[in-house]
């Protein structure tokens, strides 16, 4: 077994080039020479303010490099992957933000022991240094009902700590206030992940088994044992039983919440959850709250503090007044804060009503008029063309596409013809093609659907009530063309309902100068053009539309589509001319 | 095979919930009723300004929902996973904003035949309805050297346009000054993915096979087949062809880029590459292109078009003068919007030089006083007893841990030899204190080593130049194991060193108001208490370090931690009393 491909130039650069990454693309941040430290590239501004440092191992990208910058932290130590960041790093962040002037450092530690001792000496050494120095050690996993000795662990909690103390720095606020407020609040912050998959430290085999469709809670963000193993059930019950367990009084690790409480909440992806996944277990936490009575003040819902490629999500709940909230909503530079509203999210209304709308042309009802029993006449010979040559359409579109063009055009005029039997033909001519737009689109579907139903819709506002005349109706064919080119995406020569509609539209076009006399003859020559026209795909490759994917040299017959557009617009003319 | 488990709640409402996931935690959004439409909620700002509307199908998230708000899109419409969406949906949203007084209402959309039929056809019925409509088509992808019919797929560069229509709209500028900027700005963006793993729509099988170690280049965002799978070799190789494919001259689809040029740079994870790789890639982008001259104006890093899980990344390159960057940094509302920096990225120096610290204190010269023969002899004194007995303690240790305290301590003993050969001991005792931790962090490692560096650290301070009578390094003691227990997070009788330090501690702080003569006594009683405290930790189950993790019935022999505690502080009361 290899480890996991992964896109990286070496194992022993990966951190080294990420930090890299982070400050080179994040004009706020800078990095510490000789050492994998971020620091905020405008530290002048810490004068006289307190500063605040964390890190800890690498691999929770974007934890805690993109979390520098005002408002949040002063600068960031990193250490390998998954390993603790030693404590001459950390006493250089420390000293780089004494010499720029800091009123005192806070070290903001999660509690897993390397960080501890390693930030605990630095912090020792940095005393010795002159340097006013306090850490807060975030410990909020809820996983265990009974903690070790070892005590919990610092999950993605520790991002809201980020925040809240940051802005508290930001606004100059005492290092010992800081520390105060902070360790009040970590008292009102829990945290729990469940996941679907391992992940794997860079070269290294993945961390642990789980078969597929099985998922661990209680995880560690290094892949550490959970509490249990189960299957994937619905993202619903997962979130369920994850607050369940956060929220059990009898667990010593447990989040004290209660019905009236507010909170603000983290849902965090531990590497690999897509994110739809992600935003549909954002919903469920808000709704599973609230069936407790928890108002949901805030979400976040994104990738905060990650496990390198873990399938998973954490979730992170913080009791939350209106001073904290305060703090939470602050600004901050820091790249990898998301762009959050600051508007409560549990009592909102937001849902807007629909338009009201014509929407439904088949439950209209229209007034006839003159032109109506013309149109109806034109319709139904229309209808019953495309219902006799279904078989032919279908086996042209046999030797190129799927072979259904005969009974989509088929279904399409089924569907008038069931129309006009419980409806009047509207007098308005663009009233009839939209609601043939609506028909088409519906009840034909697919790619022809819409191009008829594109056709018929751009058509129809050009033979509105009144302005019905012949110049009109090629006005109006010559825009409904035009729109299938346009959205359709094909080009005359592309072997497609084109070929037959172009050559057509331009004889048609001569409506709009002939005499009255002359219109016959004009809509006959029209009508021989997009016959000729369709005949004529016979010789074209086709570039768009399904046949495209076949090769040119099997295809011999013409385009059904192009002919189903000629047999339409030879149906209209025997109406008019009263052969059907 | 069965579809991989996701974190959803059933195929047929996952893209219903994730929006509503998306719409509750975000204060700025609302969803159309009975579409899947998501709107900016403060439509009225829309009023007497152009409204952006796009979408697509779904599994691409955070498109385009997230990027809703003030500054980019004023609604986006959903699709089913990977299907585009009803034209019903897409004329109600169009309705919605123009009913809320938008003049006029710009279409952006991915070039996929079935969302520029089913955007055209809403665009036509609401040109029917009187709105202003126009559509810009995104088709930025620079896969292919002959592109289809078809044309180039629209990718993440959406979502620079996005952006850019989005403040030109949000300042007030017409529709056709919009659709005439952005459509100049398409023609200088291209795109390119490549993927190392396929992903699969919910409910299915995963879109295509990889095998293990492949990649595919040039994959499209539903997983459409690519130009080329090759082995995964580097990042920095990944990225340079990546970048040399969408610049070749010789493709129909290239990004014409020379040096010289300005470029805004999207890095996007196409779902679940980590966080790590994604910061190591984004480096190696910024790299390759300074090395062809082209300047990095910005850079976006993060999930923006994704493709649902799929282990993989993009890169999106626009080229940029001061009027789009302009733009590009305009403050947007848009939850999916990062927090983005307007600093030039190329150019800017963005490391700073360490503090020049006392951090090797090999190094230092000091200078020997009345205090340095009495403190050499106690050091010769507790290495010599170490490296005595460096056997018994690995015995001890192999009884509850890995069987190398003994080493681990004699490594310290020598590693301190070897330094009193080369320097003088000091006359201030904090300055051997210091020395003697940086010697036991460096040389001795693990957690033993850091705890101690911690005791001398933090007792360092506590016996400075002129204050080191028998009172102060009582403190010092007293505080260098206050040190260790509090980030060590042991307390006493968790059986480690603690246990023999804590009761010599008691003692030795008697020395604070003894008379000279009473000293060597209670010294003498400190050694006692601590060789007892040391036997005590027999009867001790282990709770922190590396014991704790072996059952209690096993261990019936001293902690070796602190019988070699309780050796030191004899060995020093050896070197006092003459002995040694």
């Amino acid at each position: 077994m290899e480890p996991q491909k992964k896109l990286i130039n070496s194992v022993d650069s990966c951190v080294d080039e990420a930090l890299v990454g982070l400050v080179r693309a994040s004009g706020g941040l800078s990095l510490l020479g000789g050492h994998r430290v971020v620091l905020r590239s405008d530290l002048e501004a810490l004068r006289g303010k307190v500063a605040l440092l964390s890190g800890g191992g690498s691999g929770h990208e974007p934890a805690h490099g993109g979390y520098v910058g005002a408002g949040m932290l002063s600068a960031a130590v990193a250490g390998g992957v998954f390993a603790s960041p030693p404590p001459a790093s950390i006493l250089a962040a420390i000293m780089t933000l004494h010499n720029a002037g800091a009123a005192g450092v806070l070290l903001i530690v999660k509690n897993y022991t390397g960080d501890r001792l390693n930030f605990g000496l630095a912090a020792e050494q940095a005393r010795n240094h002159g340097v006013a120095v306090d850490m807060v050690i975030v410990a909020e996993d809820c996983a265990f009902d009974r903690p070790s000795k070892a005590g919990r662990r610092g999950l993605c909690g520790t991002v809201f700590i980020h925040k809240l103390a940051g802005a508290l720095a930001e606004e100059g606020s005492s290092l010992d206030h800081i520390v105060a407020t902070v360790t009040e609040v970590l008292k009102g912050i829990g945290s729990l992940g469940v996941s679907l998959s391992p992940c794997s430290v860079p070269g290294s085999l993945p961390s642990f088994h789980l078969s597929p469709g099985d998922m661990e809670l209680g995880l560690g963000i290094h892949g550490e044992p959970g509490i249990k193993r189960s299957k994937v059930t619905s993202a619903d019950e997962v979130v369920k039983t994850m607050i369940d367990h956060m929220t059990n009084p009898d667990s010593q690790s447990c989040l004290p919440l209660k019905s009236g409480d507010n909170v603000v909440v983290c849902v965090n992806n531990l590497g690999a959850l897509s994110c739809l996944e992600m935003a549909i277990v954002t919903r469920a936490a808000i709704t599973c709250l609230e069936s407790r009575g928890v108002a949901v003040a805030r979400v976040m819902s994104g990738s905060f503090m990650t496990s390198l490629e873990m399938a998973g999500v954490s979730l992170t709940l913080m009791r939350a007044d209106l001073e904290t909230l305060r703090l939470f909503d602050a600004t901050t530079s820091a790249p990898a804060w998301p762009n959050l509203s600051s508007v409560h999210v549990s009592g909102r209304s937001y849902v807007v009503a629909p338009p009201t709308m014509d929407t439904q042309p088949q439950d209209d009802t229209h007034t006839e008029g003159p032109l109506s029993p013309v149109m109806l006449k034109a319709l139904e010979s229309v209808c019953s063309t495309l219902l006799e040559k279904q078989e032919e359409l279908n086996s042209l579109d046999r030797a190129a596409g799927d072979g259904d063009c005969g009974n989509t055009h088929a279904q399409a005029a089924r569907a008038i013809q069931e129309w006009l039997r419980g409806h009047v033909v509207p007098g308005c001519p663009g009233k009839l093609l939209s609601v043939l737009a609506g028909l088409v689109q519906e009840k034909m579907g697919g790619s022809s659907g819409a191009l008829y139903s594109l056709f018929l819709t751009a058509a129809a506002g050009h033979v509105a009530e009144g302005r019905s005349n012949a110049a009109a109706w090629a006005s109006a064919v010559q825009a409904g063309t035009q729109a299938m080119r346009r959205y359709g995406g094909a080009d005359p020569g592309d072997r497609t309902m084109l070929d037959a509609l172009f050559p057509a539209v331009e004889e048609l076009m001569k409506l709009t100068t002939a005499p009255p006399g002359g219109q016959m003859v004009i809509l006959q020559a029209a009508v021989q053009k997009a016959a000729s026209g369709a005949e004529s795909t016979r010789d074209l490759t086709a570039k768009a539309g399904r046949a495209s994917y076949i090769a040119a040299e099997r295809v011999t017959l013409p385009d059904p589509g192009a002919v189903a557009v000629a047999a339409i617009l030879g149906a209209v003319l025997d109406s008019l001319e009263g052969r059907k």
